[in-house]
């Protein structure tokens, strides 16, 4: 790598010729080829994004000029251009973070890897310069996808009203979001596509083609199915240039020369422009261009050669909650999916496969997964939108407000719920938990095994008329976990062997195991300990304080903030029944969670057996202590806290 | 009323003339005034929808085909032509809802206030009548203001890529949404204006401007305005064309021969189809529409000949906070104001004025609101969004991920947060103090009085590195309420007049006085109160545990959720200090609550201070018993908990 090697920063690329811009972009793909085969990341985005990073870089002066990138995943090129060259750790503890990190770089501006962001950003921005009469750039890069959700239309609103305030909005379009982008945008930049711009960079696409004929026969079906829209052509820059946006294109986005020229121009113009760059999600990397669900959008460890994973996985939460989908499909004919942009990975693949009809992908758009369930619902169907626990938050007010206010029969299926680790603060799902609590009439489920995510997920698309929620965690389902008993609607996972126990362990979800090993660890320490599973964690189960009342503490244990979580709402329980025995509740803290691997996160933050063990240890402990003095001193337990308080 | 009287149902209106029907419309003008007048409600809007609500009861057959109100507020002629032609109690206990109400009506679906709503629901129900086989008809009225928000964006984008699906969208453009409405959009449909329809409505209106000159000349100010946009124009049909959307219009939204041409030509279509209709706000009367501001959107109790308020209200939360910030103004050149198309409402209206380069109104855009203050945060200025309480549900997600992940110095001021009454379950402000507790380093005020209004807001703009939360109440702030002490940074209002007292009485916001009311009728039993203010809800105050500990019993009251609210949060941080002292907390039950005044709903939910001192009382005296007893049974207080649970 002679050339990338010897770029420090952005100015470096200055003094390069358009011949070494272009070696220096081969080698970037080489290079993040053979790094991301290694750590695994968001390979396809970033091979998509090469060229126009340079070009960026070339064209604005960063940190100055503020250059945001949309769901930061396509901020690798970007962080190689900006002083950061070790990927060994990439996503890793204490390694590069897998998005912008204002931590690692005074580049960096938005971390958040929620998608549809950036231009708000840019508007609030560029508005502070002109607030502070700063003629500072902004520039937003945003992918074709991210338009799809409604926080881009109301920025590109905002933006479009004032026509002082520079700021260049660079469209990647690569007509995908994870999957292909769908809808009426979908269509109009197929639209915008079919002009001379557009006509060169299919003829430089096409020697690309004929270097790689499997990849180029999908390509070429694709570029034919864009250009269906052309009969409906009536001006290139179309709905932009409606809503008093200026536009240019569309670019090559490939073309360092073209591209150079377009964003040149655009910083000119001293008003709110859009570049609309098309490019390839996988560029030069023909595993990826060969994948046509996503195009290697995110990978795990691969080889770099064949594109395949080093090691295949077992059975996951995922998987089994898609093959249930396509059961009850079978079963029920009212039964409809929803996805938002995310078919493949929350595991509706099968489900849309088998029942092509029944199934919805929405965009980038969880208020309209939610607020469009809501009325699926009303009509007579049950629709089951699976979405990413932490993106659910984007629709709370429609789940609030839509959903549950009319009393609506939807179920909303949460994956990648509780810490998911190494793609860092925003993709943890720590919050619904919590903030679903409030929702009146919703039943929320976390299931602890392959098994109850069948089971539960059954019982939720059973309720018609209220909101239905079933979480599960990311990756693989752990072996199951047989019930020993019942009480109420919980499941007893471990008896005390004893008539007047000391704990009572409330488990919740996939930490049953986890449960079970800290039972196994007081016992050891004589002290006995029952394992209750809630199974449905809202609404409490009425059984559980009259249980808690037979015990002398209460612990709750849960993969989610404990800040108004499962176990708030259980020491509520107790407290409206009268039950005043104590609770301790440990779940993760109130803060945002560097990224790291599940189990060093985990530890990090206490939820470990041995460390909850020794806690309620030492609680136990001074329950005696109090109950042998007879005093009403209260517990000091302030050494249980400390290791989960931010 | 000879004509208004016989219409009992829709189909009734199908054997009137023409003629009959324009003067079932002035009928309706005549009525809504003179009802309104006494009870108060949105006047405006209903003016505004009189033809438009006649045509499309005309056109489609409700309730098999589903007409769709978005921000229900402009039901009212919808409720007089389905049977509901009492609104002598509109908005009361026991009257009618002033949004659609399933409960009232079969002809009704959405019940929610929020904004925006109607093309995602629209979508859903198209969906399900697709899949079930129906050949239903599904419309959707939305406002050109509601489609600035981003779940329309979200729907149009869904809604256009089905050309199968039948769906007629009414957009009632009346440029304004609770005001005139903002952004690119309104400039794109600014030009779409300007067509035939455009110009016949012009010459129709002419005739009405001709009788009220004043108003004439607003209005012909308004239309000039508006044809500016011609120069840019270049298809009629514009971006939703672009989205593949078919269009009729513009049509005169008063023309009722040219509204169920246009509605049936949509009707018969077979795919969606928006149908643009031109309507004037407060259509008809002069008191209205000379309204500037907002053509009386929403009014009290007035004089149906003037328009005037029967009585002017004192002061209120919402103009000490709007003095406030124009205070600050002055002070500090870096604050700004964000509003999210309610000037007004919020109390920003002086600051605008004032300092009009200062302020931004984002459209009905919550989620832009917040992610726009993030980067003039990150710009380097201190936005300060004022919304109402309701409203920030939809930027949950903004809050947590763009604002409080990125550190940003970003103040959010709610308004009408708590019970605020007879708008109904989707206006209580009654979530805020419990989503909010999860997001990291976000710190949350709830002043008790003006005082602590103007003081709060000081210290959450000093705040430069995390989200701060002013919230406070609807209507007239209450006399002062002076603090006798400190305690940390919480306030004292009543000290115990004993050094062994027996409740600490944690009082949240505008309900100190009930508070203060509550410690006295607990005096008359003997029993000592402390009454203590946090002023900062959130983060619990570190003198909170000591200052519990030394009472026998904690008793928090919070207008808000119970669930996850003031009250979890300090029992959490009690427990995590080890303070087992017994807690019970009094807030607004889980679940959604029906239009009354918020006196009647507090007396309902048991939240006045007769209520909470019985059970308090109770509470204290079965703790007596227990430590009498000297055993460890838990304290019964079950009959504490009845009249507060759902």
């Amino acid at each position: 790598m002679p050339l990338l090697t010897r770029i420090r920063g952005p100015r470096d690329l200055d003094r390069l010729s358009l011949e070494e811009l272009n070696q220096l972009a081969e080698e970037i793909r080489s290079f993040l080829v053979e790094a991301v085969s290694k750590t695994g990341g968001h390979l396809g985005p970033n091979l998509g994004v090469v060229e126009l990073t340079i070009a960026l870089h070339r064209v604005f002066d960063s940190p100055r000029d503020k250059v945001l990138w949309d769901t930061g995943h396509q901020s690798y090129v970007h962080k190689l251009l900006t002083g950061r060259q070790d990927f060994s750790k990439l996503k890793m503890k204490g390694g590069l973070s897998g998005y912008p990190s204002q931590a690692e770089s005074e580049h960096d501006v938005i971390e958040n890897s929620h998608a549809s962001t950036v231009l708000g950003w840019a508007d609030g921005i560029a508005k502070a310069n002109q607030i502070m009469d700063r003629d500072d750039h902004v520039v937003a890069v945003i992918g074709d996808g991210a338009l799809t959700g409604g926080m881009a239309w109301e920025a590109l609103n905002n933006i479009a009203d004032a026509k002082d305030r520079p700021l260049v909005i660079v469209v990647n379009d690569n007509e995908r979001s994870y999957a292909p982008t769908i809808g009426g945008l979908a269509n109009h930049l197929a639209t915008l596509r079919t002009t001379d711009g557009y006509e060169r960079f299919l003829a430089r696409t096409k020697e690309v083609l004929e270097r790689t004929p499997v990849v180029g026969q999908a390509l070429y079906d694709t570029l034919h199915g864009a250009k269906k829209g052309l009969k409906d052509f009536i001006a290139p820059q179309g709905m932009f240039e409606d809503l008093g946006l200026k536009y240019v294109g569309p670019i090559d986005g490939h073309d360092l020369e073209a591209l150079e020229s377009a964003l040149a121009k655009a910083k000119r113009f001293g008003g709110p422009v859009i570049v609309h760059c098309l490019t390839e999600k996988g560029r030069g990397y023909q595993p990826a261009l060969q994948d046509e669900a996503d195009r290697f959008h995110a990978v795990g460890k691969i080889h770099p050669d064949t594109g395949l994973p080093i090691k295949s996985s077992g059975a996951d939460w995922t998987s089994v909650f898609g093959d249930e989908m396509v059961e009850l499909g079978k079963e029920r004919e009212d039964i409809v999916a929803i996805t938002a942009a995310m078919l493949q990975p929350v595991g509706l693949e099968k489900f849309a496969k088998r029942f092509p009809d029944r199934v919805y992908d929405v965009g980038i758009a969880e208020q309209h997964g939610a607020v469009s369930a809501a009325g699926l619902a009303t009509g007579g169907v049950h629709p089951v939108f699976a979405v990413y626990a932490t993106f659910l938050n984007r629709a709370f007010d429609q789940v609030l407000m839509d959903v549950a206010l009319h009393k609506c029969g939807v179920t909303f299926v949460l994956d990648r719920a509780g810490v998911t680790g190494t793609d860092g603060a925003s993709h943890n799902g720590m919050w619904d938990m919590s903030i679903l609590q409030v929702v009146p009439g919703l039943r929320l489920a976390a299931p602890r095994d392959a098994d109850q995510v069948r089971a539960q997920l059954r019982e939720a698309v059973a309720v018609d008329d209220a909101p239905t929620v079933v979480r599960f965690s990311k990756g693989a389902v752990g072996p199951a976990v047989p019930a020993v008993g019942r009480v109420g609607g919980m499941d007893v996972l471990r008896e005390p062997g004893t008539d007047r126990p000391d704990v009572l362990l409330v488990s919740v979800g996939a930490l049953a195991p986890m449960c079970l090993e800290i039972a196994g660890l007081l016992d050891k320490q004589g002290i006995s300990a029952t394992v209750v599973d809630p199974r449905w964690v809202k609404p409490v189960d009425e059984a559980m304080a009259p249980l808690a009342e037979r015990h002398r503490v209460v612990v709750t244990v849960e993969d989610n903030s404990r800040v108004g979580g499962v176990g708030s709402a259980i020491a509520q329980a107790l407290r409206d029944a009268g039950v005043d025995v104590p609770l301790r509740d440990f779940g993760i803290p109130p803060r945002f969670l560097d990224h790291a691997t599940r189990a060093e996160i985990l530890a990090e933050i206490g939820l470990t057996a041995p460390d909850i063990a020794r806690q309620v240890t030492g609680l136990v402990a001074k329950l005696d202590g109090r109950y042998e003095r007879g005093a009403v001193d209260a517990v000091d337990s302030v050494d249980s806290v400390e290791s989960v308080r931010d």
